[in-house]
């Protein structure tokens, strides 16, 4: 499996570690490593038919502040000079446009390769373009570090749920509001946890995309269209952020026993981000930078599952996940992976 | 696939039901339906090489009481009388010596057929002889249900989770115990919650394999063998119950913001249940029936999964999981399933 890496930001580089800490794995599982070709970040490249060394770019990052060797204008003319099977497309989200994401993600799928993403922008804008792209081409398409990093909800009703009539879904699908808001439960004012998310790096210094709900709705479509196959877009999601929670409302909830949470909805009638009152000891009331996802299925009940929503290696963690479920599905195929 | 079934109890029935309410998912997916060719309950078993209906089998048990139009005095006769691909062994659990399910999964297994349980006595007495066994005869072994119902954590750490490093596992896996504690917390005593727990049909009329936490302690067995490769059996595990948790614990707990709650444990050092201390909004801390698993992994971090931990159509549930597992892997291998 020859990877082609777009982006060596956080999460980029999070995928490099994770090559390096799995170099065992993938020889016990595949037989031998996998083979990163090219990377880009936004202004360099490098490539090597042989394989680049994860040790050596990351290196290169830390000291030059630069990935590649050469510079480059058009990201789709260095994926064209590079022979590889998977673009990681993990440059930053634009959420307006879809960015240079968007453009290599198509690129990639129109010439028939496969493509892992935990970019949000091209997925919340043009999912089923995308999807149908990956059909067309015969591609595998995965996306789960998406939505909630290390939380494996996408992958969970793929496979384990795969027999299951999913109903609806309601979730909690950005940390930072969970954090703010189990501050606030603490006592705290919704400025004073703002504040508190801001120093430990949770929140950014305009967070509004978190705060007003943007970043949960982007992955409320996402599950929407992957779970759900619905064909839906960012612009159809009722949204409400939690800026407007006050104190008063979360000591109310709390003599009622409940917690407020800001929750993403996904059933026949509703695609929505809001803040909910959750009972406490529901397995949505979780505390913390946690991302939590129930759905409610038609023979098993109500699954839920959580875990960490952000991190460099819990997201790089989401994308391992996916390159495996790709390399078994390819190799019991006897399919495309040529170098397996 | 043909199935033969041993056991048509609660679990038995609930598996038909979800055979009558899955006829076109089977049919779509695999283009044929799953052909039930034998089932057996305690003394009596039906058998037809060109499938039974589930709805027949369902109105006997319902009206006579007994599945089948046959007796019988040896279920391995029966077996040996019978044409089939996969055993699905849902006879009642005993933990002193795996009983007939014991005796059946083996002779099955012997037999170079598939087999799925959510027996708990022979997965905790005898696991890695039946790995092995099924591992010899090329076979496969599935057992999602024996641990928490519908709650899918083997799958999950099998499928989604291959690629992590699992440490340690810690989780709620007896829902009644769960239920009394929750009512404890309410400031219900342990004898009025247990009553209530009767009340609900959640506690057997003797609750002590329950609130002893020795069914607990089966699951702990199960997932030490398989999320953890160990070699272990029931008398490994350090088992305290719930019997002695007093009030007072309980409060003491809520004014320090935690919940007491039983925990199985399975860590490198440890294999453990016993009541635990976890903070309010972990996880964890969940009320009600419901179980829950939480496994740490050395780059996604924690991730917990929980779901309804017994029901008919709940763990049936577990077993169309495993059954769709086995026939995936059959299909894309060109495998044993001549029906397909």
């Amino acid at each position: 499996m020859r990877v082609l890496i777009s982006g060596f930001g956080t999460v980029g580089q999070g995928f490099a570690e994770v090559m390096i800490l799995r170099k065992d794995f993938f020889i016990e599982r595949y037989g031998k490593e996998i083979s990163i070709v090219c990377v880009m970040d936004s202004s360099t490249y490098v490539s090597n038919e042989s394989g680049l060394s994860p040790n050596e770019l990351l290196e290169r990052k830390k000291t030059t502040g630069k990935v590649g060797t050469e510079t480059y204008q058009d990201s789709l003319k260095v994926m064209d000079s590079v022979d590889y099977d998977l673009l990681i497309e993990v440059s930053p989200t634009d959420i307006k446009t879809g960015g240079v994401g968007l453009k290599n993600i198509r690129h990639a799928l129109e010439s028939g390769k496969d493509v892992i993403t935990v970019n949000k922008g091209p997925l919340a804008l043009k999912f089923c373009e995308l999807v149908s792209l990956a059909k067309k081409n015969n591609c595998k398409f995965r996306f789960e570090g998406s939505v909630g990093g290390a939380m494996p909800i996408i992958n969970l009703c793929r496979e384990s749920l795969v027999g299951e009539n999913i109903s609806s879904m309601r979730g909690i699908l950005n940390g930072t509001c969970n954090f703010i808001l189990s501050k606030m439960d603490n006592g705290q004012s919704f400025e004073q946890a703002l504040k508190e998310a801001q120093q430990m790096g949770y929140a950014e210094t305009d967070p509004t995309n978190d705060i007003e709900g943007y970043d949960a709705a982007c992955k409320v479509v996402i599950l929407a269209n992957s779970v759900f196959r619905k064909s839906v877009t960012f612009s159809d999601v009722n949204i409400t952020g939690i800026s407007s929670v006050t104190s008063e409302a979360i000591a109310l909830a709390a003599s009622h026993n409940m917690v407020i949470r800001l929750i993403g909805e996904v059933s026949d009638d509703k695609l929505e981000v809001a803040p909910r009152l959750i009972p406490k000891g529901h397995p949505l009331s979780i505390t913390g930078t946690l991302n939590a996802a129930q759905v409610v299925t038609d023979l098993a009940g109500p699954i839920t599952v959580s875990g960490r929503g952000a991190g460099r290696i819990e997201t790089a963690s989401a994308i391992l996940s996916d390159l495996v479920s790709i390399m078994d599905d390819r190799k019991e195929r006897g399919g495309k992976c040529r170098n397996q």
